[in-house]
């Protein structure tokens, strides 16, 4: 529960995917207000073997701020909705609530993997080609290279387990591809890659627009430059839109043009619409916890609940454990300092 | 000269300009190596008393290290080109060159006005309603919180001479709109801002989705941070155009809607089109020396030399100046380091 547009959402995602036959077996549990609830119970009717509603008294709204929600909000519906994969009782949680307060409760609740240094927030996005995938997106604003370096390694786990690459690629995000190029942290990271055989097929920088050239499988950088680009790319992409829909609309010439290229347009939406890529999970927790983004719809929601599924299908976290404890002792040489 | 298409790029661009009745008393050197512009010059015989040509011996080329352009490369046309700004024989400089090397030549040569910390790439963007006012977009990756706060200062005088804004409004790009959101230096920038009154129209953060939303008139960050948004926001035009442009031709029922709509298509190319959007002035600098995106054709590259006479006409050197030298008292109480 939780997000801008919830419960609403949250009801709308769950129908779309009970009504989807490729996830036949997954079974819900919703943790809300009983009160704010309870009409969206009586108007779904959802079958009683998929869907079960606990009853929670406390929200975390958007202003709520972390640390707060860490400290109290015991009967929260994000913070016990998490407790129910800490213990067990649910494979992932998805939320579309308080990026903030969601990754703090997620990392408490749930633990960081053995050997992760800081969790990130991973996701594909499309491109001409098929998807990249790019971390971080948000959880880490200021890291460290080493960090940086992980985030490599994560990524690639993610590309093997969830798209089924065998051997995926890996870039540093950066501002040109030159060696001389790059913040303090990045040329660093790239050091420490050249210098170990830590990182697998690594292919040094690219660049922003590079994400959607199909160049590399996955694209690594801080928080905060993953955050600006994602959101840039949801801005230039509603901007587009927006802007040839008023002109298309100028003239009743145009507007039978676009009636008659309507499959096309559709086509065009299904391939970048956002909706579509929604759900990035907080990768490197010792459970599958995803964030729905909150200006998404039940569409969008739905794409979410299906990521945490088919993470959970695909034992993502035994796999980046794996992965990591197989690296945890080359990992060793980097000088990580914990403090940052 | 220099770019990936020069001297193709250039010689276009310059007859577009040439041709162009709202800048008809501009005059024009090119700096070339003459055999490389010799076929060109024949080709377009433009009028002498509108374009000069200036043979040089040597070029920088993209692969040129910046440290290595400023010690030598004496007779270099990008560095000839430059000084003929330091000299006062040109009112600025356009190059699509090597951005490093171009940008360390133009402040060697030209120098940085008093007061300026740093100088930085700005340029404008199309969004939803008039265009915004970005920087930096790549000049300087690594920064201090007061650069940042200067860098406000700048975008708004840059807003004031070129787009005539009489008092534009400012804000920090980050990854939240929350007070505990973003970087240290950020959040140090926004604070300093905060506790002093050296930003007018202040308006705190934005996020990446908000450069479209005309939201502020200017949006300061860190040169990686802006140069990434800025090349993921091309990367974003060319995979949309290309996607749409994949599906419309998928049928041709949806071809001939295009083609009825292509008016429509026209006005929206127009107005999302990188070209119309080309050159980023290195602010901050004694001269003018605007950078044309090294993958633009003529047309980009015609914007980028019109931008510079649109920035030589406003005088916004002397203008930048006057507002820093007023504002230098006030400055002052700011902690600047220079070594960082």
């Amino acid at each position: 529960m939780g997000g801008d547009q919830a419960p609403a959402i949250v009801f709308e995602g769950l129908q779309r995917v009970i009504g989807d036959n490729t996830v036949p077996f997954a079974v819900f549990e919703v943790y809300g207000i009983e009160s704010v609830m309870a009409p969206f119970i009586q108007k779904y009717n959802f079958p009683a073997n998929r869907v079960s509603f606990i009853s929670c008294t406390e929200t975390i709204t958007s202003t709520t701020e972390p640390r707060m929600a860490v400290r109290g909000f015991r009967d929260a519906s994000m913070r016990r909705a998490i407790e129910a994969v800490a213990e067990g009782r649910a494979q992932g949680v998805v939320s579309a609530g308080n990026t903030g307060a969601y990754m703090a409760l997620s990392k408490l609740i749930l633990k960081t993997l053995e050997g992760i240094y800081r969790p990130a927030i991973i996701s594909t996005l499309p491109t001409m080609g098929k998807p990249v995938v790019m971390l971080d997106l948000g959880a880490n604003v200021d890291i460290t290279p080493e960090v940086m370096v992980q985030f490599c390694l994560m990524g690639q786990a993610f590309a093997k387990a969830v798209l089924h690459n065998p051997n995926p690629s890996v870039a540093l995000l950066n501002v040109g591809s030159e060696e001389l190029k790059g913040t303090t942290n990045v040329k660093e990271a790239h050091q420490i890659i050249q210098k170990t055989d830590l990182v697998k097929n690594y292919r040094g920088y690219v660049e922003g627009d590079d994400i959607f050239k199909e160049k590399v499988d996955v694209i690594v950088t801080d928080g905060f430059t993953g955050n600006v680009a994602l959101k840039t790319i949801e801005g230039s992409v509603k901007f587009f839109a927006h802007t040839l829909k008023t002109e298309l609309s100028r003239s009743w010439i145009s507007k039978i043009g676009a009636l008659l290229a309507k499959p096309a347009f559709d086509a065009f939406k299904n391939r970048v619409d956002p909706r579509y890529y929604n759900g990035a999970p907080f990768m490197g927790l010792k459970g599958i916890s995803v964030k729905s983004h909150g200006g998404m719809d039940g569409l969008g929601f739905a794409t979410a609940i299906k990521v945490a599924i088919n993470l959970a299908n695909n034992k993502i976290n035994e796999k980046l454990q794996e992965e990591i404890t197989v690296l945890q002792q080359r990992l060793d040489v980097l000088p990580y300092e914990e403090n940052i």
